[in-house]
């Protein structure tokens, strides 16, 4: 009998004990992977708090995930055993639906996630939808991937979705996980980029990251020298931001693109989408056509995220780092089977 | 000495009365017009009202102009004396700046309103920048072809903006001076056309315009029945409406583009925009290039916005039928010097 080892909530909010489980059989699609390396989202947190009502337990969170190809199904024609590959927050989608049709397949309505209903990659194997499993390019260190898959992927597909080039002015703000893969992506796209954050101590990393332009967000008077500037504005925090003013720093029909869910309700005077034409709108993940594109743009651009890394038996303590925002930047479990 | 006579509020929400004035000189771009024909928008009652704090007495309104060239300025090359010409909201811009030198001088920071500052076309002649005057095709009924100056270009911009053709499923909130024109456009385009309005008793006269789909918009429950099925939702109207449920009519990917101003504040759930990635923004006016293409889009296309017509010695009775929302759909002043 296959046994599988990981680490997961028993129930909701408590730290991960070691945890295992007899896998789902392979199907003709699935994948086995060995995994190598895992990403802490702060969605993986959310889901280990039962934040969004979906969580079942026990819970295995994970879902940045790199390793090798151990297993294939009968119908993998596109991966070989061996392989190094990576998944994301997307396990797999109906591949029916107009949306999938289009190549948009990141908003199907029959969607399942990597670690919602499954086990996630704080283990040392998975099986998942081979569909949904993206070969990583050789350039690309292993640990330094595992948060392109899910935090790469949301930065990534707004800069194609809004035609992002050298001549685009883009703020970031919040600079963390997310944003600081924006920052080096934008770089690589050639833009001029404006990094906001409530941390002035992130000024000089910000900077060496290739930010143009640092602002301190907890001053209202800094954000407003910045009016008319941006073409797109990325928000990757979960926090109630000073729209109104943040919507003055675009430039005519520039955007406004939420990628973190702030809570309550957006409260925005109509006037202020009127004078200049401006668009607010949201980004989730990316559809597979982009994330594997994604993967080759960060392998040719040599873009590689800032990580700490910690061995899997270390994953509360990991966990911890993340909640209290202390990682720099994103938090990457190495994986020992 | 020249005298130019029209129709004035002497302050604001005054009914108006004759008024006479001594034209300012024709400057070398601008041209004079002898009115045959002028809408009343709704912008006008607001000027009259002063409600946004812009107006100056006496106050002639009109911008929804359509003449005869009577004088051109040395400079005026593109127009000729006796040449049928129509006059919007935009009297002119700056048409140095980036706006302005990308197409997007209906955004320039500099720009001017034909009746602020200025005389508007409630009178038997204006003078104004002969670059925001536009041909008339010959197709056009000269009454019928003065609401698209103003309603017209409104409607017409987002369409092409959007890049609406005859796969796109498009809702109009909204069925009055834009709104309607709006239906006659999206037929135009080949779109399957819905029409949202709080007047059920316009059911028959939408579909006679070509919507495919009318809905009652004051039953949540005739809303809900239209989930996930526009690519884009024009809202013609000044008021507060239920946001939630219109962005669920959206299509994953779809826009909301407001073209009325609601008052006070949108209350949006950043959680409605994630579901489907789908954006709000708004639309103002247009620039040059789409305001002439959109004349003779409707010249070919017969578009004629459904009028009722009155001498401009009536002015005040029709306002009345215009401010109690009587006028079906779009009232016209006959001017006869």
């Amino acid at each position: 009998m296959t046994i599988f080892h990981g680490w997961a909530a028993a129930e909701a909010k408590q730290p991960l004990t070691p945890f295992r489980w007899e896998p789902s059989p392979l199907g003709p699609d699935d994948v086995e992977i060995a995994v190598s390396h895992c990403g802490i989202c702060h969605s993986d947190l959310h889901l280990i708090d039962n934040g969004w009502n979906i969580s079942t337990y026990p819970f295995v969170p994970g879902h940045e995930i790199v390793g090798r190809v151990t297993e294939v199904g009968g119908a993998v024609a596109h991966l070989a055993v061996g392989q190094r590959v990576g998944v994301g927050w997307q396990r797999s989608a109906c591949l029916t639906c107009e949306l999938c049709l289009t190549g948009n397949d990141n908003l199907c309505a029959r969607q399942t996630a990597t670690c919602v209903g499954h086990h996630g990659g704080f283990a040392g194997r998975i099986r998942t939808d081979g569909r949904y499993a993206f070969a990583i390019p050789d350039d690309l260190d292993g640990a330094a991937a595992a948060p392109l898959l899910c935090g790469g992927a949301t930065v990534y597909a707004p800069l194609r979705r809004f035609g992002v080039d050298a001549t685009s002015s883009v703020g970031v703000i919040g600079i963390g996980g997310l944003g600081h893969i924006a920052i080096l992506m934008l770089r690589a796209f050639g833009c001029e980029v404006t990094a906001f954050s409530s941390s002035p101590a992130k000024r000089d990393e910000a900077l060496a990251m290739g930010a143009h332009h640092f602002v301190p967000s907890t001053e209202p008077r800094e954000l407003h020298r910045h009016g008319g500037r941006f073409h797109l504005l990325l928000s990757t925090v979960h926090a109630r931001l000073d729209w109104i003013t943040y919507l003055k720093t675009l430039r005519p029909n520039g955007t406004l693109c939420l990628l973190g869910l702030p809570p309550g309700v957006l409260q925005i005077p109509a006037g202020s989408l009127f004078q200049g034409q401006k668009s607010i709108t949201a980004s989730e993940i990316g559809d597979r056509a982009t994330v594997a594109e994604m993967l080759r743009f960060a392998a040719r651009h040599r873009i590689a995220p800032i990580i700490e890394r910690a061995p899997l038996a270390q994953v509360n303590e990991a966990i911890a780092r993340v909640r209290r925002n202390e990682a720099r930047y994103r938090m990457v479990l190495d994986v020992a089977e």
